[in-house]
């Protein structure tokens, strides 16, 4: 609900953490003028950060005619990080230091009929140990572990409820997991987890309201406002690919009919192409990833087909951006996911003339529409972002109970 | 972008205050308790309340064992707010005291073509002076007047932007008023009115996240996110009504198609009539008001008709409040503004059904669906509260400048 002013502790601690990763070396004063605060709530934090080793002290810089200014910088070697990308097609995993450089990655291929929970638990345990082993971290020095799963996820039980692309009703992931990974787990989707990407490093940082529309099989619009991710009231805020497009349009898997996913996921951009052009060869039928490719090579190079399927797309997804800008008003919208890398410039091209055409003039006046600039797997970034974030969290909890223990009190409830 | 320390001082003071509205009398440890401020923080914030003769003390009560705690309340004789609805077809002027009873107001009906600016400004200003007189307030004790407009509002400079339905383009409303109008005057749009009206005295009130659906001619989903008002970017979120809601579907003012106001507004509710039952007497067609107040009757009455078009109107609305309870996952859905007012609760048994069959089972759960419980016009309640949002926030930049003048420092720029 309201936030107390423990919430405004956490975030203004991810804050400077933030502004560190992303312009190290910097001063006490440099982060004071990024982030707002107060130099002295600034070197407490700073403080704070050094104490838990995710930062360090890397000499002075000369200030005009004053006392010489300490450095820090991101602490690349005092910990390590794993993000999890679950997808319908594949299980990515990547090793981060804590400057969230991927120091080793692993990517296996899930074929139909290879996503039950125990396979994919599989994947994921071999994989984290792939990554370690490369990397060559040991167990100790890895902070968490964050997972991110399609569809609805449960992240307080671990539970992934209802991921109707792998056929999962209420599978309690987090506890398989713990089975095989003896690692803190942080459990979310990959809507919420390229939105976190986007908002510490990504094109949502320092800017206000932000909306990232992931473009995969699935589809949502992460909502990244007043400076956080805003998940609502039961952590389920984003799920905009059931929102009606078309009424009595194409019949979606959620049971209702004209979904803006049946018309720009990557299954529904299939159907696009299948509707334009039946016996292309750029059609792929069982294989989703080589169909895109297809598409987003031929775009690349002219091709009517391909052109056409990208300004169909674009103009249903357009319809439905122009909605979410009209409805929240958002300083960038931000297409991010591998079918919006994978068809990039040209998607990107037909998409802002589509919202030019639909978006109301004052809305459409404060909104930046851009590619994700990440240039890796978001969702495995966004999903380590979620362990820092853990990590960050429980430090906080613990350093309350020693502050309160000390002083001869039980900590309050929060 | 982030909110600053001044930000949160501001939202806390709000907080209390809100708090001692709708509790009066109360006590500091009540505040504490309701808030989750500290009781220092709530005792500094009822001191400078106390300062502002917004809440005066009014005795005390026996805690058990302990001290005898100051109670508070709201200061009603401490001045008066009057908040301004210029809608399509009439301007209501209230005048509140500072416990936002409603002293004295005046409604004026508009006809078509008679909503030229400056027969609205005369509309205002005869209101305005109605009241005051009425209610027996000098002039000196109106803090503010707030004034809604429909359609889009640059609150800055006090310029209607572009409100369709009034025919009007950049009209510099407060100029024109302030020729009048002596008090300080705040300019806004119904949405956010009725939103903020929603938050400090009605359905939102003490919740999370809330959407707050404006049923009038023009309708809008206000956003209470984080128990705050939403506004994006450029002070433009909650333009809903132009949500694509049937691609291709009816001509829309805006120039698209299918927009969700062409279905619920007031004469979409006209034309759902008009397609169910072409010559039906419940049908005034000059006369929006009219009409609505005969289904309103009639539905009440059971009769087939009328209920006829509430359900068509609740299968459109249901849909797209669908769409915003996924995308935004909120704990309750307000259907607020004079139409939801008079179709009432026929609309809304509609509406939840609706909404039962098309929203994902997640956030539904989480999502209730109510009738504003705002007995009078929440469009001039929320006008009044933006008049008192704006005398709290000059009364802070006042003490800011005295705190930092005493010091012999010049105030920061904010």
């Amino acid at each position: 609900m309201k936030r107390t002013s423990r919430d405004i502790r956490t975030a203004n601690r991810y804050e400077v953490l933030r502004q560190i990763i992303a312009e190290s070396p910097t001063s006490r004063q440099e982060l004071a003028a990024a982030t707002g605060l107060s130099l002295a709530t600034v070197a407490t934090l700073v403080g704070e950060l050094l104490d838990l080793g995710l930062i360090t002290e890397v000499g002075f810089e000369d200030s005009a005619g004053g006392r010489p200014r300490g450095l820090v910088a991101a602490n690349a070697s005092g910990g390590a990080l794993i993000g999890v990308d679950i997808a319908e097609t594949y299980v990515h995993v990547e090793l981060f230091d804590l400057a969230l450089n991927v120091l080793a990655r692993s990517d296996e291929d899930m074929r139909a009929g290879e996503s039950r929970p125990e396979q994919v638990v599989r994947h994921v345990a071999a994989g984290i140990g792939s990554v370690a082993a490369r990397a060559g971290i040991e167990a100790a020095r890895v902070l968490g572990v964050g997972v991110s799963v399609p569809g609805q996820v449960d992240r307080d039980t671990g539970v992934a409820e209802y991921a109707p692309n792998l056929g999962w009703h209420d599978v309690p992931l987090l506890g398989l997991l713990a089975e095989h990974i003896a690692h803190p787990l942080y459990l979310d989707n990959p809507l919420r987890a390229c939105t976190v990407a986007e908002l510490w490093f990504g094109a949502a940082r320092g800017r206000g309201d932000a909306v990232v529309v992931n473009l995969g099989t699935g589809v949502g619009a992460g909502l990244a406002l007043g400076g956080g991710l805003h998940r609502g009231v039961s952590n389920s805020a984003g799920e905009w690919g059931h929102t009606t497009l078309v009424l009595d349009g194409r019949l979606c898997h959620c049971g209702n009919h004209g979904c803006v996913e049946t018309y720009v996921g990557a299954p529904g951009i299939m159907q696009n192409l299948r509707e334009l052009s039946p016996r292309s060869p750029l059609l792929h039928p069982d294989d989703q990833t080589a169909t895109i490719d297809a598409l987003a090579r031929a775009a690349a190079g002219d091709d009517p087909v391909a052109l056409g399927v990208v300004r169909e797309t674009a103009r249903h997804l357009g319809a439905g951006i122009s909605d979410l800008i009209n409805l929240l008003n958002p300083e960038v919208v931000v297409l991010s996911s591998w079918v919006a890398a994978r068809l990039g410039e040209p998607l990107l091209g037909e998409v802002r003339r589509a919202v030019a055409r639909h978006a109301l003039r004052r809305p459409l006046a404060a909104t930046e529409i851009v590619l994700s600039p990440i240039p890796t797997d978001p969702v495995c970034l966004g999903a380590a972002t979620f362990a820092l974030e853990g990590a960050l969290r429980s430090a906080g909890q613990r350093a309350a109970k020693r502050t309160t223990t000390a002083r001869g009190r039980t900590a309050p409830p929060s």
